[in-house]
Protein backbone atom coordinates (compact mmCIF):
# COMPACT_ATOMS: atom_id res chain seq x y z
CA UNK A 1 0.00 0.00 0.00
CA UNK A 2 0.98 3.72 -1.15
CA UNK A 3 1.32 6.20 1.96
CA UNK A 4 0.54 9.58 1.38
CA UNK A 5 0.90 12.69 3.40
CA UNK A 6 -2.14 14.09 2.27
CA UNK A 7 -4.32 10.88 3.69
CA UNK A 8 -5.81 11.30 6.84
CA UNK A 9 -4.65 10.13 10.24
CA UNK A 10 -7.00 6.80 11.65
CA UNK A 11 -7.52 6.81 15.46
CA UNK A 12 -9.82 4.45 17.45
CA UNK A 13 -11.22 4.30 20.40
CA UNK A 14 -13.93 2.30 22.29
CA UNK A 15 -15.61 5.64 22.99
CA UNK A 16 -15.21 9.32 24.04
CA UNK A 17 -12.07 8.88 25.29
CA UNK A 18 -9.54 9.30 21.99
CA UNK A 19 -10.83 12.68 21.84
CA UNK A 20 -8.19 13.18 24.34
CA UNK A 21 -6.11 12.25 21.65
CA UNK A 22 -7.92 14.41 19.00
CA UNK A 23 -7.39 17.30 20.87
CA UNK A 24 -3.90 16.26 21.42
CA UNK A 25 -2.68 15.50 17.47
CA UNK A 26 -4.87 18.84 16.69
CA UNK A 27 -2.87 21.38 18.61
CA UNK A 28 0.75 19.58 17.94
CA UNK A 29 -0.14 18.49 14.39
CA UNK A 30 -2.59 21.03 13.04
CA UNK A 31 -2.79 19.87 9.78
CA UNK A 32 -3.16 16.62 9.70
CA UNK A 33 -6.56 15.62 8.80
CA UNK A 34 -8.25 13.01 11.31
CA UNK A 35 -10.28 10.53 10.65
CA UNK A 36 -11.43 9.20 14.91
CA UNK A 37 -13.79 5.96 15.17
CA UNK A 38 -15.34 5.64 18.70
CA UNK A 39 -17.37 2.90 19.19
CA UNK A 40 -19.78 3.22 21.54
CA UNK A 41 -22.61 0.84 21.03
CA UNK A 42 -19.83 -1.71 22.95
CA UNK A 43 -18.10 0.65 25.50
CA UNK A 44 -16.41 0.15 28.01
CA UNK A 45 -14.21 -2.10 26.85
CA UNK A 46 -12.01 -2.05 29.73
CA UNK A 47 -13.86 -4.72 31.63
CA UNK A 48 -14.05 -7.26 28.96
CA UNK A 49 -12.28 -10.19 28.08
CA UNK A 50 -8.81 -10.37 25.57
CA UNK A 51 -10.98 -12.33 22.98
CA UNK A 52 -13.78 -9.98 22.60
CA UNK A 53 -11.53 -7.26 22.60
CA UNK A 54 -9.51 -8.49 19.47
CA UNK A 55 -12.62 -9.31 18.22
CA UNK A 56 -13.70 -5.16 18.55
CA UNK A 57 -10.32 -4.15 17.28
CA UNK A 58 -10.45 -6.13 14.29
CA UNK A 59 -13.53 -4.34 13.19
CA UNK A 60 -12.73 -0.84 14.07
CA UNK A 61 -9.47 -1.14 12.58
CA UNK A 62 -11.74 -2.36 9.03
CA UNK A 63 -13.60 0.83 9.80
CA UNK A 64 -10.41 2.68 9.61
CA UNK A 65 -9.03 1.10 6.81
CA UNK A 66 -12.21 2.22 4.33
CA UNK A 67 -10.39 5.89 4.73
CA UNK A 68 -7.09 4.70 3.39
CA UNK A 69 -5.38 6.09 6.64
CA UNK A 70 -1.47 6.80 6.65
CA UNK A 71 -0.72 5.93 10.39
CA UNK A 72 -3.24 4.18 12.59
CA UNK A 73 -3.23 5.41 16.15
CA UNK A 74 -5.00 2.85 18.93
CA UNK A 75 -6.48 5.74 21.38
CA UNK A 76 -7.69 2.89 23.51
CA UNK A 77 -5.08 1.49 26.45
CA UNK A 78 -6.90 -1.42 26.75
CA UNK A 79 -6.46 -2.34 22.62
CA UNK A 80 -2.77 -1.54 22.83
CA UNK A 81 -2.40 -3.69 25.73
CA UNK A 82 -4.35 -6.50 24.13
CA UNK A 83 -4.59 -6.40 21.07
CA UNK A 84 -2.17 -4.23 19.36
CA UNK A 85 -0.79 -7.38 17.19
CA UNK A 86 -4.63 -7.60 15.77
CA UNK A 87 -4.04 -3.93 14.49
CA UNK A 88 -0.79 -4.17 13.13
CA UNK A 89 -2.03 -7.29 10.96
CA UNK A 90 -5.43 -6.22 9.85
CA UNK A 91 -3.61 -2.18 8.91
CA UNK A 92 -1.37 -3.97 6.19
CA UNK A 93 1.46 -2.44 6.44
CA UNK A 94 0.08 1.05 8.15
CA UNK A 95 2.36 2.12 10.97
CA UNK A 96 0.75 1.57 14.22
CA UNK A 97 1.11 3.54 17.08
CA UNK A 98 -0.58 2.61 20.81
CA UNK A 99 -0.88 5.01 23.47
CA UNK A 100 0.62 2.74 25.69
CA UNK A 101 4.19 2.33 24.37
CA UNK A 102 4.17 6.33 24.08
CA UNK A 103 3.11 6.81 26.99
CA UNK A 104 5.90 4.22 28.66
CA UNK A 105 8.33 6.02 27.16
CA UNK A 106 7.02 8.99 27.93
CA UNK A 107 7.18 7.68 32.31
CA UNK A 108 11.00 6.34 31.79
CA UNK A 109 12.17 9.66 30.35
CA UNK A 110 10.58 11.81 33.35
CA UNK A 111 11.38 9.84 36.21
CA UNK A 112 13.80 10.78 38.12
CA UNK A 113 13.57 8.11 41.54
CA UNK A 114 13.17 5.23 38.91
CA UNK A 115 9.61 4.44 40.85
CA UNK A 116 6.36 4.93 38.09
CA UNK A 117 2.75 4.80 39.06
CA UNK A 118 0.64 3.35 36.29
CA UNK A 119 -3.55 3.91 36.88
CA UNK A 120 -5.82 2.06 33.93
CA UNK A 121 -8.67 -0.23 33.17
CA UNK A 122 -9.26 -3.62 34.80
CA UNK A 123 -8.16 -5.60 31.35
CA UNK A 124 -5.17 -2.88 31.04
CA UNK A 125 -3.72 -3.76 34.60
CA UNK A 126 -4.36 -7.28 34.40
CA UNK A 127 -2.54 -7.40 31.13
CA UNK A 128 0.95 -6.01 32.74
CA UNK A 129 1.52 -4.39 29.48
CA UNK A 130 2.49 -0.90 30.67
CA UNK A 131 5.42 -3.08 33.12
CA UNK A 132 7.03 -5.03 30.16
CA UNK A 133 6.89 -2.20 28.07
CA UNK A 134 8.07 -0.21 30.81
CA UNK A 135 10.65 -2.64 31.71
CA UNK A 136 11.96 -3.14 28.12
CA UNK A 137 12.78 0.59 27.97
CA UNK A 138 14.54 0.16 31.47
CA UNK A 139 14.68 -2.86 33.32
CA UNK A 140 15.68 -1.00 36.54
CA UNK A 141 12.73 1.03 36.58
CA UNK A 142 9.77 -0.42 39.60
CA UNK A 143 6.53 0.02 38.43
CA UNK A 144 3.54 -0.28 40.44
CA UNK A 145 0.03 -0.56 38.90
CA UNK A 146 -3.43 0.29 40.22
CA UNK A 147 -6.88 -0.63 37.89
CA UNK A 148 -9.16 2.63 38.73
CA UNK A 149 -12.62 0.51 37.20
CA UNK A 150 -14.98 3.57 38.11
CA UNK A 151 -12.53 6.44 36.32
CA UNK A 152 -14.47 5.47 32.87
CA UNK A 153 -17.56 5.91 34.33
CA UNK A 154 -17.42 8.77 36.28
CA UNK A 155 -15.46 11.08 33.58
CA UNK A 156 -18.09 9.67 31.15
CA UNK A 157 -20.57 11.23 33.25
CA UNK A 158 -19.06 14.58 34.24
CA UNK A 159 -17.50 14.00 37.31
CA UNK A 160 -14.52 15.68 37.54
CA UNK A 161 -14.85 17.74 40.54
CA UNK A 162 -16.85 15.71 42.94
CA UNK A 163 -16.54 15.09 46.64
CA UNK A 164 -17.75 11.60 45.66
CA UNK A 165 -15.61 11.16 42.95
CA UNK A 166 -12.07 12.56 44.72
CA UNK A 167 -13.23 10.10 47.24
CA UNK A 168 -12.77 7.05 45.15
CA UNK A 169 -9.72 8.30 43.47
CA UNK A 170 -7.94 8.54 46.59
CA UNK A 171 -8.65 5.05 47.76
CA UNK A 172 -7.32 4.26 43.86
CA UNK A 173 -4.35 6.10 44.38
CA UNK A 174 -3.43 5.78 48.18
CA UNK A 175 -1.87 2.19 47.59
CA UNK A 176 0.45 3.98 44.51
CA UNK A 177 1.75 7.13 46.93
CA UNK A 178 3.06 4.91 49.82
CA UNK A 179 5.34 3.42 47.61
CA UNK A 180 7.33 6.82 46.58
CA UNK A 181 6.37 6.77 43.05
CA UNK A 182 7.75 10.52 41.23
CA UNK A 183 5.67 9.78 37.65
CA UNK A 184 2.24 8.76 37.35
CA UNK A 185 0.90 7.62 33.84
CA UNK A 186 -2.74 8.27 33.14
CA UNK A 187 -2.73 4.52 31.34
CA UNK A 188 -6.41 4.81 29.87
CA UNK A 189 -7.51 8.03 27.57
CA UNK A 190 -10.51 8.60 29.64
CA UNK A 191 -8.45 9.83 32.66
CA UNK A 192 -7.01 13.32 31.26
CA UNK A 193 -10.95 14.24 31.96
CA UNK A 194 -9.99 13.81 35.43
CA UNK A 195 -6.34 15.19 35.68
CA UNK A 196 -7.08 18.14 37.73
CA UNK A 197 -8.74 15.91 40.46
CA UNK A 198 -6.31 13.36 40.06
CA UNK A 199 -3.21 15.66 40.45
CA UNK A 200 -4.83 17.67 43.26
CA UNK A 201 -4.84 14.62 44.96
CA UNK A 202 -1.08 13.18 44.07
CA UNK A 203 0.36 16.78 44.94
CA UNK A 204 2.69 18.65 42.45
CA UNK A 205 6.15 16.45 43.49
CA UNK A 206 4.88 13.68 40.86
CA UNK A 207 4.36 13.81 37.00
CA UNK A 208 1.18 12.97 35.57
CA UNK A 209 2.28 11.40 32.02
CA UNK A 210 -1.05 11.84 30.03
CA UNK A 211 -0.62 8.81 27.11
CA UNK A 212 -2.82 11.31 24.70
CA UNK A 213 0.11 13.80 24.65
CA UNK A 214 3.01 11.18 24.81
CA UNK A 215 1.09 9.51 21.44
CA UNK A 216 0.64 12.87 19.60
CA UNK A 217 4.54 13.37 20.05
CA UNK A 218 5.78 9.89 19.30
CA UNK A 219 2.64 10.62 16.27
CA UNK A 220 4.92 13.56 14.62
CA UNK A 221 7.81 12.10 15.13
CA UNK A 222 6.68 8.82 13.34
CA UNK A 223 5.50 10.83 10.54
CA UNK A 224 8.71 12.94 10.17
CA UNK A 225 10.68 9.82 9.54
CA UNK A 226 8.36 8.64 7.07
CA UNK A 227 8.17 11.81 5.30
CA UNK A 228 4.64 11.73 5.87
CA UNK A 229 3.80 14.82 7.47
CA UNK A 230 1.52 17.92 6.61
CA UNK A 231 3.50 20.79 7.74
CA UNK A 232 1.07 23.30 5.85
CA UNK A 233 -2.59 23.81 4.23
CA UNK A 234 -5.90 24.57 6.46
CA UNK A 235 -6.31 22.60 9.17
CA UNK A 236 -9.33 20.90 8.93
CA UNK A 237 -12.50 19.35 11.28
CA UNK A 238 -11.92 15.79 12.27
CA UNK A 239 -14.49 13.39 10.62
CA UNK A 240 -16.05 11.15 13.36
CA UNK A 241 -17.20 8.05 13.28
CA UNK A 242 -19.34 6.31 16.16
CA UNK A 243 -21.55 2.88 16.28
CA UNK A 244 -24.36 4.48 18.49
CA UNK A 245 -25.50 8.01 19.71
CA UNK A 246 -24.08 10.65 17.46
CA UNK A 247 -25.85 13.12 18.39
CA UNK A 248 -24.71 12.56 22.26
CA UNK A 249 -21.28 12.18 20.99
CA UNK A 250 -21.27 15.40 19.19
CA UNK A 251 -22.27 17.52 21.82
CA UNK A 252 -19.69 16.01 24.19
CA UNK A 253 -16.75 16.49 21.34
CA UNK A 254 -17.48 20.31 21.23
CA UNK A 255 -17.52 20.16 24.96
CA UNK A 256 -14.21 18.49 24.84
CA UNK A 257 -12.43 20.35 21.90
CA UNK A 258 -14.21 23.43 22.33
CA UNK A 259 -15.24 23.96 18.90
CA UNK A 260 -18.29 23.27 17.19
CA UNK A 261 -17.81 20.93 14.86
CA UNK A 262 -19.96 18.51 11.57
CA UNK A 263 -22.13 15.80 12.08
CA UNK A 264 -20.87 12.82 13.31
CA UNK A 265 -21.63 10.24 11.51
CA UNK A 266 -23.56 6.49 12.38
CA UNK A 267 -21.01 3.54 11.65
CA UNK A 268 -23.13 0.35 12.45
CA UNK A 269 -21.11 -2.29 14.21
CA UNK B 1 -45.79 -24.10 19.32
CA UNK B 2 -46.33 -26.32 22.30
CA UNK B 3 -45.72 -25.05 25.43
CA UNK B 4 -44.98 -27.56 28.23
CA UNK B 5 -44.30 -27.20 31.64
CA UNK B 6 -40.94 -28.68 31.41
CA UNK B 7 -39.99 -26.48 29.55
CA UNK B 8 -37.62 -24.09 31.26
CA UNK B 9 -38.14 -20.24 32.49
CA UNK B 10 -35.78 -18.18 30.22
CA UNK B 11 -34.68 -14.92 31.12
CA UNK B 12 -32.10 -12.41 29.94
CA UNK B 13 -30.31 -8.94 30.64
CA UNK B 14 -27.59 -7.11 29.58
CA UNK B 15 -25.71 -8.28 32.38
CA UNK B 16 -25.33 -9.21 36.03
CA UNK B 17 -28.64 -7.28 36.93
CA UNK B 18 -30.99 -9.86 35.96
CA UNK B 19 -29.26 -12.37 38.78
CA UNK B 20 -31.99 -10.53 40.96
CA UNK B 21 -34.91 -11.49 39.07
CA UNK B 22 -33.23 -15.60 38.44
CA UNK B 23 -33.07 -15.48 42.73
CA UNK B 24 -36.28 -13.97 42.82
CA UNK B 25 -37.80 -16.84 40.93
CA UNK B 26 -35.43 -19.70 42.40
CA UNK B 27 -37.11 -18.59 45.59
CA UNK B 28 -40.69 -18.04 44.68
CA UNK B 29 -41.06 -21.34 41.89
CA UNK B 30 -38.17 -23.45 43.15
CA UNK B 31 -39.17 -26.21 40.88
CA UNK B 32 -38.66 -24.69 37.66
CA UNK B 33 -35.72 -24.91 35.38
CA UNK B 34 -34.28 -21.67 34.80
CA UNK B 35 -31.88 -20.39 31.43
CA UNK B 36 -30.29 -17.57 31.50
CA UNK B 37 -28.38 -15.53 29.14
CA UNK B 38 -26.60 -12.03 30.20
CA UNK B 39 -24.57 -9.92 27.63
CA UNK B 40 -21.95 -9.69 28.98
CA UNK B 41 -19.62 -8.56 26.27
CA UNK B 42 -22.16 -5.59 25.51
CA UNK B 43 -23.01 -4.41 28.74
CA UNK B 44 -24.04 -1.70 29.75
CA UNK B 45 -27.43 -0.84 27.73
CA UNK B 46 -29.18 1.67 29.55
CA UNK B 47 -26.47 3.87 27.95
CA UNK B 48 -27.20 3.33 24.77
CA UNK B 49 -29.53 4.31 22.00
CA UNK B 50 -33.20 2.77 20.90
CA UNK B 51 -31.93 1.47 17.60
CA UNK B 52 -28.76 -0.37 19.61
CA UNK B 53 -30.90 -1.58 22.24
CA UNK B 54 -33.68 -3.04 20.04
CA UNK B 55 -30.68 -4.76 17.70
CA UNK B 56 -29.40 -6.43 20.32
CA UNK B 57 -32.87 -7.17 22.20
CA UNK B 58 -33.69 -9.81 19.32
CA UNK B 59 -30.06 -11.24 19.24
CA UNK B 60 -30.60 -12.17 23.11
CA UNK B 61 -34.32 -13.31 22.56
CA UNK B 62 -32.79 -15.50 19.19
CA UNK B 63 -30.58 -17.11 22.06
CA UNK B 64 -33.24 -18.34 24.32
CA UNK B 65 -35.57 -19.25 21.75
CA UNK B 66 -33.06 -22.28 20.92
CA UNK B 67 -33.98 -23.73 24.63
CA UNK B 68 -37.72 -23.43 23.47
CA UNK B 69 -38.97 -21.71 26.71
CA UNK B 70 -42.24 -21.82 27.99
CA UNK B 71 -41.99 -18.21 28.88
CA UNK B 72 -39.33 -15.12 28.54
CA UNK B 73 -38.53 -12.83 30.87
CA UNK B 74 -37.10 -9.41 30.01
CA UNK B 75 -34.83 -9.02 33.30
CA UNK B 76 -33.70 -5.82 31.73
CA UNK B 77 -35.58 -2.53 32.44
CA UNK B 78 -33.94 -0.88 29.65
CA UNK B 79 -35.21 -3.63 26.86
CA UNK B 80 -38.55 -3.56 29.11
CA UNK B 81 -38.74 -0.25 27.89
CA UNK B 82 -38.02 0.05 24.53
CA UNK B 83 -38.14 -3.27 23.00
CA UNK B 84 -40.57 -5.63 24.71
CA UNK B 85 -42.33 -5.47 21.13
CA UNK B 86 -39.13 -6.81 19.22
CA UNK B 87 -38.74 -9.55 22.08
CA UNK B 88 -42.74 -10.69 21.59
CA UNK B 89 -42.60 -10.72 17.99
CA UNK B 90 -39.01 -12.95 18.20
CA UNK B 91 -40.92 -15.09 20.82
CA UNK B 92 -42.97 -16.45 18.57
CA UNK B 93 -45.88 -16.64 20.59
CA UNK B 94 -44.19 -17.74 23.81
CA UNK B 95 -45.61 -15.39 26.62
CA UNK B 96 -43.33 -12.41 27.13
CA UNK B 97 -42.47 -10.45 30.65
CA UNK B 98 -41.22 -7.56 31.25
CA UNK B 99 -39.98 -6.70 34.50
CA UNK B 100 -41.19 -3.27 33.74
CA UNK B 101 -44.65 -3.43 33.78
CA UNK B 102 -44.67 -6.63 37.04
CA UNK B 103 -42.96 -2.62 39.01
CA UNK B 104 -45.45 -0.59 37.86
CA UNK B 105 -48.50 -2.71 38.74
CA UNK B 106 -46.78 -3.64 42.13
CA UNK B 107 -46.07 -0.43 42.75
CA UNK B 108 -49.56 1.26 41.99
CA UNK B 109 -50.99 -1.48 44.65
CA UNK B 110 -48.57 -0.37 47.68
CA UNK B 111 -48.91 3.56 46.76
CA UNK B 112 -51.15 5.10 49.40
CA UNK B 113 -50.78 8.78 48.53
CA UNK B 114 -50.91 8.75 44.75
CA UNK B 115 -47.13 9.90 44.70
CA UNK B 116 -44.63 7.27 42.92
CA UNK B 117 -40.89 7.58 42.54
CA UNK B 118 -38.88 5.56 39.85
CA UNK B 119 -34.99 5.47 39.44
CA UNK B 120 -33.43 3.55 36.76
CA UNK B 121 -31.03 4.35 33.77
CA UNK B 122 -30.73 7.07 31.64
CA UNK B 123 -32.33 5.37 28.17
CA UNK B 124 -35.42 3.72 30.70
CA UNK B 125 -35.96 7.15 32.05
CA UNK B 126 -36.14 8.58 28.82
CA UNK B 127 -38.34 6.69 27.35
CA UNK B 128 -40.47 7.48 29.94
CA UNK B 129 -42.45 4.03 29.79
CA UNK B 130 -42.43 4.20 33.76
CA UNK B 131 -44.97 6.83 34.21
CA UNK B 132 -46.78 5.33 31.22
CA UNK B 133 -46.90 1.93 32.24
CA UNK B 134 -48.28 3.18 35.96
CA UNK B 135 -50.87 5.95 34.30
CA UNK B 136 -52.33 3.07 32.19
CA UNK B 137 -52.81 1.49 35.32
CA UNK B 138 -54.42 4.64 37.56
CA UNK B 139 -53.84 7.94 35.22
CA UNK B 140 -54.37 10.16 38.84
CA UNK B 141 -51.13 8.56 40.06
CA UNK B 142 -48.01 10.97 39.73
CA UNK B 143 -44.97 9.78 38.58
CA UNK B 144 -41.46 11.10 39.25
CA UNK B 145 -38.19 9.90 38.05
CA UNK B 146 -34.87 10.46 38.32
CA UNK B 147 -31.98 8.85 36.16
CA UNK B 148 -28.75 7.29 38.46
CA UNK B 149 -26.82 6.39 35.48
CA UNK B 150 -23.80 5.31 37.88
CA UNK B 151 -25.62 2.58 40.07
CA UNK B 152 -24.68 0.19 37.46
CA UNK B 153 -21.35 0.61 37.12
CA UNK B 154 -21.28 1.10 41.09
CA UNK B 155 -23.06 -2.03 41.91
CA UNK B 156 -21.11 -3.91 39.21
CA UNK B 157 -17.71 -2.77 41.16
CA UNK B 158 -19.40 -3.43 44.45
CA UNK B 159 -19.80 -0.67 46.16
CA UNK B 160 -22.79 -1.54 48.17
CA UNK B 161 -22.14 0.52 51.55
CA UNK B 162 -19.37 3.12 50.30
CA UNK B 163 -19.53 6.59 51.49
CA UNK B 164 -18.79 7.60 48.13
CA UNK B 165 -21.34 5.66 46.29
CA UNK B 166 -24.17 6.63 49.61
CA UNK B 167 -23.14 10.23 48.50
CA UNK B 168 -23.86 9.78 44.91
CA UNK B 169 -27.13 8.41 45.46
CA UNK B 170 -28.45 11.32 47.88
CA UNK B 171 -28.32 13.45 45.24
CA UNK B 172 -29.87 11.30 42.93
CA UNK B 173 -32.89 10.51 44.91
CA UNK B 174 -33.18 14.07 46.57
CA UNK B 175 -35.63 15.22 44.39
CA UNK B 176 -37.64 12.60 44.27
CA UNK B 177 -37.67 12.97 47.98
CA UNK B 178 -39.00 16.78 47.76
CA UNK B 179 -41.70 15.54 45.96
CA UNK B 180 -43.53 13.22 48.77
CA UNK B 181 -43.52 9.98 47.06
CA UNK B 182 -44.86 7.30 49.49
CA UNK B 183 -43.48 4.27 47.04
CA UNK B 184 -40.24 3.99 45.02
CA UNK B 185 -38.95 1.49 42.23
CA UNK B 186 -35.98 0.30 41.63
CA UNK B 187 -36.42 0.17 37.72
CA UNK B 188 -33.03 -1.35 37.04
CA UNK B 189 -32.61 -4.83 38.07
CA UNK B 190 -28.77 -4.12 39.27
CA UNK B 191 -30.30 -1.65 41.66
CA UNK B 192 -31.50 -4.27 43.97
CA UNK B 193 -27.55 -4.66 44.82
CA UNK B 194 -28.05 -1.25 46.14
CA UNK B 195 -31.11 -1.54 47.85
CA UNK B 196 -30.05 -1.30 51.79
CA UNK B 197 -27.84 1.67 50.97
CA UNK B 198 -31.01 3.66 49.41
CA UNK B 199 -33.04 2.06 52.07
CA UNK B 200 -30.90 3.90 54.64
CA UNK B 201 -31.40 7.54 51.70
CA UNK B 202 -35.09 6.76 51.63
CA UNK B 203 -36.10 5.66 54.96
CA UNK B 204 -38.78 3.49 56.45
CA UNK B 205 -41.65 5.39 55.30
CA UNK B 206 -41.15 4.76 51.78
CA UNK B 207 -41.83 1.40 50.19
CA UNK B 208 -39.53 0.33 47.81
CA UNK B 209 -40.71 -1.64 45.20
CA UNK B 210 -38.42 -4.26 43.51
CA UNK B 211 -38.90 -5.04 40.02
CA UNK B 212 -37.54 -8.55 40.06
CA UNK B 213 -39.48 -9.76 43.23
CA UNK B 214 -42.41 -8.13 41.60
CA UNK B 215 -42.08 -10.27 38.21
CA UNK B 216 -41.36 -13.11 39.98
CA UNK B 217 -44.86 -12.72 41.21
CA UNK B 218 -46.32 -12.26 38.23
CA UNK B 219 -44.96 -14.87 36.21
CA UNK B 220 -46.36 -17.42 38.95
CA UNK B 221 -49.37 -15.87 38.00
CA UNK B 222 -48.89 -16.19 34.10
CA UNK B 223 -47.93 -19.73 34.34
CA UNK B 224 -50.61 -20.92 36.98
CA UNK B 225 -53.05 -19.15 34.40
CA UNK B 226 -51.79 -21.13 31.39
CA UNK B 227 -51.35 -24.24 33.32
CA UNK B 228 -47.55 -24.44 32.77
CA UNK B 229 -46.49 -24.21 36.85
CA UNK B 230 -44.09 -26.41 37.65
CA UNK B 231 -45.08 -27.06 41.35
CA UNK B 232 -43.24 -30.37 42.46
CA UNK B 233 -40.21 -32.04 41.50
CA UNK B 234 -36.14 -31.33 42.18
CA UNK B 235 -34.99 -27.33 41.97
CA UNK B 236 -32.28 -27.49 39.75
CA UNK B 237 -29.16 -25.16 38.79
CA UNK B 238 -29.82 -22.27 36.22
CA UNK B 239 -28.46 -23.01 33.25
CA UNK B 240 -26.08 -19.85 33.35
CA UNK B 241 -24.68 -18.64 29.11
CA UNK B 242 -22.78 -14.81 28.86
CA UNK B 243 -21.38 -13.31 26.26
CA UNK B 244 -18.15 -12.72 27.36
CA UNK B 245 -16.10 -13.52 30.49
CA UNK B 246 -17.79 -16.70 32.25
CA UNK B 247 -15.35 -17.54 34.97
CA UNK B 248 -15.86 -13.34 36.48
CA UNK B 249 -20.10 -14.13 35.89
CA UNK B 250 -19.49 -17.29 37.86
CA UNK B 251 -18.28 -16.17 40.99
CA UNK B 252 -20.17 -13.38 41.22
CA UNK B 253 -23.09 -15.26 40.89
CA UNK B 254 -22.35 -17.74 43.96
CA UNK B 255 -21.85 -14.14 44.99
CA UNK B 256 -25.33 -13.21 44.75
CA UNK B 257 -26.77 -16.86 44.74
CA UNK B 258 -25.36 -17.57 47.86
CA UNK B 259 -24.94 -21.13 46.38
CA UNK B 260 -22.00 -22.78 44.13
CA UNK B 261 -23.06 -22.97 40.85
CA UNK B 262 -22.17 -25.44 37.34
CA UNK B 263 -19.67 -23.81 34.55
CA UNK B 264 -20.92 -20.53 32.58
CA UNK B 265 -21.44 -21.37 28.93
CA UNK B 266 -19.89 -18.82 26.72
CA UNK B 267 -22.48 -17.51 23.82
CA UNK B 268 -20.79 -15.67 21.29
CA UNK B 269 -23.02 -12.97 20.10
Amino acid sequence: MTLSASSPVGIFDSGIGGLTVVKAIQSLLPFERIIYFGDTARVPYGSKSQVTIRKYALEDTGILMKYQPKMIIVACNTVSALALDVVEQAGRGVPVLGVLEAGAELAVEHSRNGRIGVIGTRATMASNAYPFAINAINPEVEVFTSACPLFVPLAEEGYTAHPAASMIAREYLEKLLEQGIDTLVLGCTHYPILKTMIGEIVGPEITIIDSAEAVALKARELLAENSLLNVSGVSAFPHLLVSDLPQKFKALCELFLGQEIPDVELMEV
